[in-house]
């Protein structure tokens, strides 16, 4: 019903020199996360080689409790997952991490990401008579680190030979018996970073919030093509396939990273405010005040206050009770269940031209009703502003965006647009400044999304379930 | 752990001319109420007499699922409840509406605020062989109306003569087998408004905004005193109590009521905005940056960048996903849960001088770990302005705030509390002040909070307790 | 789609000097009183005058885990109770023990029977002001106590004043802050016996079977009329209302207790062989086999075959597996769920005469389906006996047999029983030796369904739903 | 706390010519096999090549409930199965059906038996790259089929292929896109059957009785060593590995199989009745009654009345509603959870000399209080008759028995386990004699846990993890 954009994972790992209650520090670790993921979640533990774990269908909150949590024994190394699925099947089997055995005992993957070569792999793994229980690509990565292994001398010479062959977005989490194993694809399009946990240990996540939420320092992000092996001896770092470009996704900063985590140097609340003040430039406005959607479209819209003048104003409360197992309002209701989850403040937006910044537009459905929100409260003049460009392609590196038919800017114009949401005027951060609202970033960017034109090669449309999975867990 | 404040209670109702499917209609509409109780909550249908009714403990979204919800029938009249517990004995017997059989037929009452002579009047019924079920007042409350029914030749002056005996703060929604009754207490301590439906038909909530969620246009709040009497005829009004000494609570302005609502006439958003006016005239200070701490902080925070012209900023991250079943955090772990709900911008206040915002001090823990947060994020001063005076002495209405050696203004001067939590400066909303905040509002108010000064005579002690219950459900 | 038989209740209690994990013991007891009500169950714990307690809808296994069972504190009195509903209106509220607070504080009672003037009783409680939050007789007894309490010295007082208002069968386990007091309806329709328990102490029970499960040694039946009144001074005995006509329900012996139950001095097991030696008497035939319909046909069938002199055979295995959640086959299968539950043994009678015992027939449907699963098994002939007389009139006194319009043998004769339920012949215990099969009980019997014949005065028809609830919890 | 032996595992599939609802027919297949396994219990539905399942923890009337079993979509060809898990690690990767991808597509997996070369086969599999979800045997048997795949020209002569390489127990069900494929091993250790549905189509089961369940009509037993292809062209039938030595397992006569099954031609029923009689040949004693230990033990009584002439009586009541959940008495009440299963009933068995006869002794320990629960009753003397000869050594194919230490007859003399149960004489059924207990069964036995020889090679002890997981679940 709602055009949203889905990040697909966030991922949490812990590594201390003796064993400790590590399942609690992933579990407080996941939770600064979910943001990245709501559908389902697991942690698994390492207690002297036994990985024990617990993984579930919901939020951290819903699947983890007391009892639950409690069973997970103490241990060095704990990694966590928080998913959303793309593909409509969430089966218990694709919930991750993912905990094999294979020729060297049990293993444990946590990923970020998606390969654009899945298919192929699967296939070839096929070949050579591989079963498969999920329809995700971590047990792709699996069986390619499993059998890389078998003319290996460590795990990590492993994930080093398997990186050769899996092409894509991949922030891998890696346990094994002994060692904790992170790796970042050669172009880096999730972030992945590390930490000091305040009594000794390290911590990885897929954004900086997450380490702050367990009171540990950052450190430093894993670069692109990193591969950092944490165990007895410290922390080494593999750089084989490090030194290629650089493409962080830059939507990781207008949308999915929570304002207060810092990616790659550069802080995601600055980048938000700055994508504001941008757009302040490109299409100024006369108006009374200028109000955010709630939540990523508040640091822009102070932005575009910041730089425009145009006082700042609290536009919408959003219902923060709305969950997962929210009912649909039923036909004899307005079939507007916005009006459910988003409430205009009337008092402050009453007889005003009003500025509303969005983060951006898919289907635009959910924007024009937000627009009538804010009209049937008694706005005189909405001008719409979205914080980044049209979207015009689908994303292959671990976001689900929408097929191109449904995006409404492959369908309309800019114009058609704004009537369609019923918007006095409608502006979008251009395809440039998008790229240049993270200055202290020190990498590149991915805006495939917005141009079409990606770092590495993609295939023709990204497939709604590319594996045809033809088995559904009830 | 956290010194939370918790108002009581929401309730909303609904009367159509014809069976409807009300009960999906009192959802929607305590959806928008949850934030006034997040313990229980329920639904009574009215199917031409029959009352059908689902509770249970925990958010409307956990008690209520497709399944449940369907197989409430139509019915013309529907009224709901959410309910947050004071005495931490969360029986299935305490969870509203509560829905009996007396010499009438079924009755279902919801109700939001508290009785000052509740336990006098259990005593006095039970000295004529009356049992109880729960230890609530609404179980008092009912049997009052019910004695009152036995000479009354109607339902709504059974109700005219019960509010004669019971004393203290009311909103009630009842609901017979043919009316629903809304009646408030003399003062008028917590609010209680009417719309009208989209399709026709009357809706009845705490707030505005549960009016707003369902589409209904708002008419008018019931007056203090009032008995509305919805049946057949329409809608008429019993104004016997009214002409009393109005006194609404200011609290709801300050922190309960959401900013979206409008109460007596005064929009929530715009009172907390003067109240954030107010604050900068009263305690000026040379800062950078005003910031307010989520959700409540945040218009006063406005305000008081509007009147001081300090910029305004989004100082924090509040997790959205942290449920009621928060596993807290263990000795190992800092003990420090505020670190998981609430995250500051470091970007935003890294090195300035901070105006933080909050709407009230209880004990002061919370308040000094969050001022902590913004100091770990490199802020250089803090300055904390709160917008409501402090609390002194207890809420007999409906609040639970806390016993008054517990609150920190009991027990501290201004600089002891300013130093305890670790502020450069501390400031509160004058008494007088917070009396100010509502001018639109057609109503007196209720500061006794912030006074020990109560409109009706009041116990000595606001009982944690008051039934001693005795009864305990595993 | 069974034609069952349903008693109503069980009901079981401990009396222990010092504070003891009683609850564990209730059960315990309740698990072998499951039989006797498969609905709800529950168990009150008084630790010093605190009650506590957990119900639930499902089986005593299934409501209570180690997690809620161990919630429930020590203490010196516990009662508990399992139930099956005969009004189709499983609410919450109906769950007993019913646990309330009255002028003397809390009191819980749990009941086993059926009141003839429980709607009359209620009237006369509301026209006095009462509210009623459940439709079950237990909530009219307890406000008979309540109110007799307030001119008595003792609860024992009350409720020997009680006693005279409440008309029809029950066995009463009633708790109050320091006592708990046992009380059986003057013509003693329902059993209730007493037993000391290993460690000392006193466990009382609807069956000795329960006293057999938690080690008790059996002391002797609760006499009819009598109440039995155990606290710190021991037992002691109220006989007001003793001297009636004894009149216990005699279908406790045919179907409802547990065959290793001791009843009025007369073993349930002795009487069905007994009832199976009537039969062959009554009724001979020429067979090869002597099956029982598992389980209470078992014995019946053994009497028969020691009577006949026809050798005894396992005709039946049940499915010890099927549950309250059984899915009913869809119509595509056939409409055949006798042949889930209850499997012939083709072995044993392919070929055979079979003689066929079972207790009763309702509706027969099942009885004639039981037949069918037996020829299609190969028997050559089905003879069926049933060890009771035909069912003409409904119980008033706590067994749910069902309306005189479906019974079969108000529809039909003998012989066209014995066709519809394709049987060669057909024969029933007769009324006068159904009232000789326990010759060592101590006591008269109510054979009403058998003959429409009362020992006290009954209404026209048993109504389903007596007190028109109006309320119905989803 | 139980000397309980354990049966793994049953299986159940459907195929019919057109898509039903043969899930459900799966369901009540289950139901009726319920007895093999309580622990974990699953069915996948084949709607045209898109396989559909659910599976859980629990009674088949615990995992399945209206609503997930009406989400399994019609179908062609259904599967399911119910197990014991002998680990002790009860993860969701282990619960059956297995399904996994493979090079051609789906297949589902369901398995009864236990392999003796499972450890080796996995680690020649580990060798090649291959990962493992799960601790079962079911999922090496699907590695070796989908490797025999990659070289077959279809899935029977993958199957027939991979049965070169598992040794050891195996009755297999295997779905693939189009058929469904029944494999036995060559000693057909475990049974196996056929039968027609009524409207047409086939069905297959551990045991005839679930095909009774269904309406379905035993055509015949897979015979060990046989492949059933069942497809579009109606089933073949594959004898390669026919011919060997036929050992099906002797004790699913003497306890596993249900008495109204047929196996090989045999009665199971008929089976246990000849045990009786001959072990009344073998151990003689005078004596009032013969009764049986519940359920199993009965017809062995049966048995053992007709032989000797002693009457059969109803000694013990077994109670119905100790589900899994049950929990165990603390340590306060008698240490004696067998009183709450078993009850004796005292009216039988007072002053009587009584033979008791029992399928097997284990530990000793239900015996021995078995026995006690007899004497407390009032027998005056018990002789103990056990339905099959001593465990003197471990099973290797599926059946959970014991370790050698703990078994009672490793570890005394017939004499000493006779007083260390209390009896006042023991008998059991010879080893020659067990061989004979089924003369219509047209096939050799295993006995191999009476006499310590198999019919194949066997590793020297049973491992009870075989494969040393190191991963658990929580």
């Amino acid at each position: 019903m709602f055009d949203n954009i889905h990040e697909e994972c966030g991922v949490f790992g812990v590594y201390t020199e003796e064993a400790r209650e590590n399942a609690n520090t992933v579990y407080y670790g996941l939770y600064a996360l979910q943001h990245r993921g709501q559908e389902s979640c697991g942690i698994v533990v390492n207690d002297s080689g036994v990985f024990s774990y617990h993984k579930g269908i919901g939020l951290v909150n819903e699947v983890f409790d007391g009892e639950n949590l409690g069973k997970l024994p103490k241990g060095r190394i704990a990694i966590g997952h928080v998913r959303y699925s793309t593909t409509g099947n969430t089966t218990s089997a694709n919930i991750q991490p993912l905990v094999v055995r294979h020729i060297k005992g049990p293993m444990a993957i946590a990923h970020n990401g998606n390969l654009v070569n899945a298919l192929e792999l699967r296939r070839s793994f096929e070949l050579q008579g591989a079963i498969f229980h999920s329809t995700n690509d971590t047990e792709v990565i699996s069986y390619a680190i499993t059998q890389a292994r078998l003319n290996s001398g460590s795990i990590q010479e492993a994930v080093e030979k398997a990186m050769y062959k899996i092409k894509g977005a991949y922030s891998l989490i890696i346990m094994s018996a002994k060692k904790m194993i992170l790796a970042r694809d050669p172009n880096g399009f999730r972030p992945l970073c590390i930490g000091k946990l305040p009594d000794g240990g390290i911590a990885t996540a897929s954004e900086s919030c997450a380490l702050d939420s367990v009171g540990a320092e950052y450190i430093r992000d894993i670069e692109p093509g990193e591969i950092a092996v944490i165990g007895e001896k410290g922390m080494e770092s593999i750089k084989t396939h490090c030194g290629g470009k650089s493409a962080m996704c830059v939507f990781e900063y207008v949308y999915i990273a929570r304002p207060d985590s810092v990616i790659a140097g550069q802080s995601v609340h600055g980048a938000r405010v700055q994508a504001g003040r941008f757009l302040a430039k490109e299409h100024p406005v006369e108006a009374d005040i200028v109000v955010g959607v709630p939540d990523s479209g508040l640091e822009a819209a102070l932005g575009y206050s910041l730089e425009s003048g145009i006082p700042y104003g609290v536009g919408f409360v959003r219902n923060r009770y709305v969950g997962r197992t929210f009912i649909q309002p039923a036909q004899g209701m307005r079939d507007d269940s916005v009006r459910i989850k988003l409430n205009p403040v009337a008092d402050a937006v009453r007889g005003k031209r009003v500025v509303m910044i969005d983060d951006s537009i898919v289907r635009g459905t959910t924007c024009g009703r937000t627009v009538n929100l804010l009209r049937e409260a008694g706005a005189s003049e909405v001008h719409v502003r979205i914080s980044s460009p049209p979207f015009i392609s689908p994303c292959f590196f671990g976001i689900d965006i929408d097929s191109r038919d449904k995006l409404i800017a492959c369908r309309m114009s800019l114009d058609e647009i704004r009537r369609s949401i019923h918007a006095d005027s409608l502006g979008y951060l251009s395809p440039e400044n998008v790229l240049k609202i993270a200055p202290k970033a020190c990498c590149g960017f991915c805006s495939g999304c917005f141009t079409g034109k990606y770092p590495i090669e993609v295939p023709d449309e990204m497939p709604k379930d590319k594996f045809e999975s033809k088995i559904v867990q009830q």
